[in-house]
């Protein structure tokens, strides 16, 4: 019997002072030993991005009793490679929690977020790791109604650990009527893009990017379904990126090379 | 029988000036059109991060004769994006390559690379599209011999298209003697990272990523194996990251929410 209390790594991509990862670290808290590893800034939309051309700096902070916690000037990959190697010096906590995000990381958005990018890179490493987000993209979100769910993932991901090679995308809709958790697979949709040209004072164009998320996929069985009808989706996500079925279509191909 | 030549957009991680993308425009020059989008300095190492807090800029640059080119400040997937939407006002090019990378870009590093995202962008746009990299991290790498290759593989997407959903990785071994091409799947293979810990002149540690590349995979259907034995490596990608096989194990899980 492990009496241990579980080491929980805890990663998010709002940067070390948002309300969501104080959220999840004083959930996690009720589970076992909290470390804290969190981008000095905030890094919405870095995805999978390492820092590879210029160092990293990692302080150690004080923020909230009895938490042991570390700001880090890199991307939240970074922040869990260093957690892995420096922070923890190798020793692999039980568990990797990332978010939890302000605002959904459901579908395609995947492969834009840096919370679920935390949560994978946490999986490479061979760590139970989750990815927690919320429907709310507000700096004052509230996170209370999602509480019970992400210690209740946590708890089973603690207890049962998780497919190998895998690691969980749990998204929650706004509002406190959330009706249960519901295991999905992640809908076909993407973003529709503009870009918002404008002139600066110097006469020079700018570029924002804007844009509409649009589901072309009807399932029942999507996250953007589950989202819509207030479940709470669970995604189980893989990084091994091949396209399996894919490997036999180009084996027809003939090069003439 | 259509007889407009196609449009190639070229889009890279290594920035404008490098060399590889001055091979592949080159190349793609023989068989259309070429639009390039690149950004106006390295961004190795970016994944699939997008700009979202600060504005972009696009600037139409003059370097090789006949050859459209946009220096972008962006990462390599927002290129594509602004390629896409306002370089192309919304045309989609009938190609997107990217690369030719300084360094491989297999296996896992599929997650991590600017290249290889901006060609995953390429096909959630639902453009056919290839990410090339070659085995030589150097500025001076010599491409010659990836070029009748990389010319062989957009000419066949071109005229076969690919599998919905995905899009190519295509790694070259360095030297003269590549054996030819094999499909082959992501190897299970990581990063073994150490941080190497410096002291600065004012006194305060700062940290670089170092890492050895470490294969616990012996499948010979891998791109990993394929490069050892000197074949250019295709691993067709898909950005559904479900983990499907996982569903059914999740499914049996009880929550006491």
């Amino acid at each position: 019997m492990k009496t241990k209390q579980p080491t929980i790594l805890v990663v998010n991509d709002d940067g070390i002072t948002a309300a969501g990862i104080k959220a999840l670290m004083h959930t996690m808290k009720e589970l076992g030993r909290v470390v804290v590893v969190a981008p000095d800034s905030p890094q919405s939309g870095m995805g999978h991005a390492i820092t590879i051309g210029k160092p990293l700096r990692l302080d150690k902070v004080d923020i909230y009793e009895g938490i042991e916690m570390y700001s880090c000037s890199g991307t939240p990959v970074d922040c869990v490679k260093l957690a892995v190697n420096t922070v923890l010096k190798g020793v692999k906590p039980d568990l990797c929690v990332s978010g939890i995000n302000h605002g959904l990381n459901n579908s395609i958005n995947v492969l834009y977020s840096g919370t679920m990018s935390a949560a994978v890179e946490g999986a490479i490493e061979r760590i139970p790791s989750i990815g927690f987000s919320l429907d709310d993209y507000t700096t004052q979100a509230n996170f209370e109604h999602c509480q019970k769910f992400v210690k209740e993932l946590a708890v089973q991901v603690l207890a049962n650990g998780l497919p190998v090679g895998t690691v969980l995308n749990v998204n929650f809709p706004a509002g406190n009527n959330i009706k249960g958790i519901k295991i999905c697979r992640q809908a076909n949709a993407k973003w529709a893009e503009e870009f918002d040209e404008r002139i600066d004072p110097h006469k020079r164009p700018y570029y924002w990017l804007t844009g509409v998320f649009q589901n072309d996929d009807n399932g029942e069985d999507t996250d953007v379904w589950a989202l819509d009808h207030n479940y709470a989706s669970v995604v189980p996500v893989q990084f091994d990126m091949t396209a399996h079925h894919a490997i036999p279509v180009l084996n027809t191909w003939t090069f003439n090379v």
